[in-house]
C-alpha cells in the first residue's frame, strides 16, 4: 500500500528490504539538526509524572506558547499534532457552503475536510518560472462559484506545501475580508527567521474569523511525539475543546513543548544553517539534468522530472535506502514531480550522487 | 473552576495551597503499583527515534494488542487514550435516533455525544442495598421511548463507573440483539484477573454492532501518555481512521504499550494486591457512621455521605492534601457520594483516619 504521507519508513523498508532505520527519509521535512537535547531533557525530567493525568487547560504551555506570540493563553490550543487540530478546523469549515482550496494541497487537507462533509472548491495555485525564480500565484478563482465568498471557508498553507512558496501577509490579507472563515496551515514558517516570516499571528486579534495552525514537529524534528497548536479566537477554540477528548496531549509532549519553544540556540543554528544548505541542494538540483527544482522558502524543494517520480522513488529506496517524497497524493502534480526535504550537507550530497546515477537506470 | 474529571492536581493544588506533587490523588482511578518498569525502560528505548512520523497503521501495536486478545489485527484501533476513540464512537452514536445512557454516567460520555449533536435518553439504574451487597441493576427502560431500539443506539461501561458494579456477559448480550449499535466502555475490565473477568471481546467478532473501548492508562498508570483502544468490525475502525488524524498516538506511548501488554509479572502483582486492599478500605469506611461504600469489582469505591462531599472534599484538600472525586458530574447522584480510588495499605489507611476526624469538622 502506497503511503499518501511522507515519512512512512515502515513502508520504505519493505521496498528496500532493509530496517526502517537504515533509510536515509528525505519525505519527511523535518529539520535534520534536531530534536534539541533540550526536548530530550524535558522527556526525561517528566517521566516520573505519567501516572498522573495532563493539566486538561494545559496552562503552563499555553503561557509559555503565548509568551513566544506575545497572545494571551487564551488565543492558544495546543493539539496532538497539528493533524488533530486540522480535524476540527474540518468541522468548522464543514459548516459553511463550500471551502476554497488551494492546489496543490496536502493530503491530509482533504482528510479533514472530508470527515465531517465539508464540499471542497478546487483553485490552482498559478505555477509558472520566472526566469530564475518560480513563482506560486494565489488567485482565488470566484467565478465558477454562484456563491458569495462570505458564506464560504478558503484554507491555505503558507510557506505553501509542496512548492515552497511563501505568500507575503499583503497577499492573504484581503481573503480575511472576503471569507467567512481563512484556515491559514503555518505548519513550516517557523523555518524563516522572525523578520523574514510572513505570519498571520501578528493580526490574529483582528480577525475573529482566522484560524492559524502551527506545527512544532518539523521545526524542532519531533514528528513522534505529536505536537501542534492553534491560535484563534477564544471563543472557537473553547468549541473545539469542548468537542474534543480532554487530555489530547501527552505530559511529554507538554513538557518537551515547553523547553523548545524557549530553545533560542536550536532556533539560531536551525536559521543560520537552512539558506546555505538549501541554495547548495537546489544548485545541485539544477544541474541534473532533466530536474528542475522550485524555489522555496521552506526546508524542502519541489523538483519538476522527466521522468516517472514513482519509478525514481522505486530506484532511490532498492539502490541507495534513500526515500523521497512522491506526489501522487496531489493529483494536480502527478507523476512528474517529488518533493525533498533539505538535509544536512553530506546528506544532500548523498541523494545528489544517488539522482545523478539514476538518470542513467530511469 | 471546578474540575469535572477526576485526578485535576492543578485544581487540587491551588484549593490546598500546595505543589501538585504533593496532592495524594484518590480522585483518579489509577493503579498505585505502576507505572511498570517495563513502561518507563520501553520510554527510554524508544527516544532516539522521536524525529520519525509513528507508523500511521500501527502495526506493531495492532499486532500485539490482537495477540493479546487472540484477534486479528484489523480489529483493533489504537488511540489516544480511549477518550479520543470515545469521541469518534460518539459520531457513529450521533447517527441514529437516540442514544440510550445507563445513569449515573461518566461525565465524558455526555461530552462526546453532545460534540456531533447525538440525542440522549437517560437510563437510571436501579441502584439498592440488598443487604451487605450493593446492586445496580440494568434495565432499560424503553417505554418512554416512542422509537423502536432498533433505530437506536447504547452506551455503557462494564465495569460500572462510578459505582463500581459489574455486569455480567449474559447481561448485556440481550442488548445487541435490540440495539442498532452498543458502544461498551471496558475501562475498567483489566482490573478482573481472566477468568473473573466480562468482557465482551470474546464474542466482538459476532456482532458487527458491537464497539469495545479499553484503556491502558488506568491499569498501567500511565494517564499522562494516553493510550487506549477500541475492538471492533474492521470496517468501522477504518472509517474511524479515515476521519481522524493520521498519527494519533504518539511513537513513546506506542512503545510503551506493547511493553506493558506483555508484563504478565506487572499484571499478577496487581490481580493480588486488588482484592485485599479494596475490601480493606471498603470495611475501613463501613466503619465510619455516616458513610456508606458501595462493593465495587473494580479499583475504586463509590461512597454515600449524609454530608455534603464537596464540603468534605475541600476539607480533606485543605487539612490534608487528599483529593478524592466529588460527584458533582453525575447529576443523579448530585452532592451525597463521593468516590475513591483503592491505594496502598498505607495510603488508604491515612484515607480513613483523615475522613474519621473530617467528620468532626464538617
Amino acid at each position: 500500500m502506497r503511503p499518501i504521507h511522507g515519512g512512512n519508513l515502515a513502508w520504505a523498508a519493505a521496498v528496500a528490504g532493509c530496517s526502517p532505520s537504515e533509510i536515509l527519509d528525505f519525505s519527511a521535512s523535518i529539520n535534520p539538526l534536531g530534536p534539541p537535547k533540550s526536548a530530550i531533557a524535558a522527556i526525561q525530567a517528566h517521566l516520573g509524572e505519567l501516572s498522573a493525568y495532563p493539566d486538561p487547560n494545559y496552562g503552563e504551555l499555553r503561557t509559555a506558547l503565548g509568551q513566544s506570540h506575545q497572545l494571551p493563553p487564551e488565543w492558544i490550543l495546543p493539539g496532538n499534532g497539528s493533524a488533530e487540530l486540522l480535524t476540527w478546523a474540518g468541522w468548522d469549515l464543514a459548516q459553511f457552503a463550500k471551502t476554497f482550496l488551494f492546489t496543490p494541497a496536502f493530503a491530509d487537507y482533504y482528510r479533514a475536510l472530508k470527515a465531517f462533509g465539508a464540499k471542497v472548491q478546487q483553485c490552482p495555485l498559478e505555477l509558472e518560472v520566472r526566469g530564475d525564480v518560480t513563482f506560486a500565484g494565489l488567485n482565488v478563482s470566484t467565478e465558477s462559484s454562484l456563491l458569495p465568498t462570505s458564506e464560504c471557508g478558503l484554507l491555505l498553507n503558507n510557506p505553501h506545501n509542496p512548492t515552497g512558496q511563501m505568500f507575503s501577509r499583503e497577499t492573504i490579507l484581503p481573503y480575511l475580508e472576503q471569507f467567512a472563515l481563512v484556515v491559514v496551515d503555518e505548519a513550516f514558517m517557523d523555518f524563516l527567521p522572525p523578520d523574514e516570516a510572513q505570519s498571520l499571528i501578528p493580526v490574529v486579534q483582528e480577525y475573529p474569523n482566522l484560524v492559524i495552525l502551527r506545527s512544532l514537529t518539523k521545526f524542532y524534528s519531533l514528528p513522534g511525539l505529536r505536537l501542534g497548536y492553534a491560535i484563534a479566537h477564544p471563543d472557537r477554540l473553547q468549541s473545539w475543546q469542548q468537542r474534543r477528548d480532554p487530555w489530547s496531549i501527552n505530559t511529554l509532549a507538554a513538557a518537551a513543548a515547553v523547553a523548545v519553544i524557549q530553545d533560542r540556540e536550536f532556533q539560531q543554528q536551525t536559521w543560520k544553517w537552512l539558506p546555505s544548505a538549501r541554495i547548495e541542494l537546489f544548485e545541485g538540483l539544477s544541474q541534473i539534468s532533466g530536474l528542475q527544482p522550485y524555489r522555496s522558502s521552506a526546508n524542502f524543494l519541489l523538483v519538476q522530472t522527466e521522468h516517472s517520480s514513482s519509478a525514481l522513488q522505486k530506484h532511490l529506496l532498492q539502490h541507495h535506502r534513500i526515500l523521497v517524497r512522491d506526489c501522487l497524493s496531489f493529483p494536480v502534480l502527478g507523476d512528474r514531480f517529488f518533493r525533498v526535504a533539505v538535509r544536512s550537507n553530506a546528506e544532500n550530497k548523498r541523494l545528489l550522487q544517488a539522482l545523478l546515477i539514476a538518470k542513467y537506470y530511469d
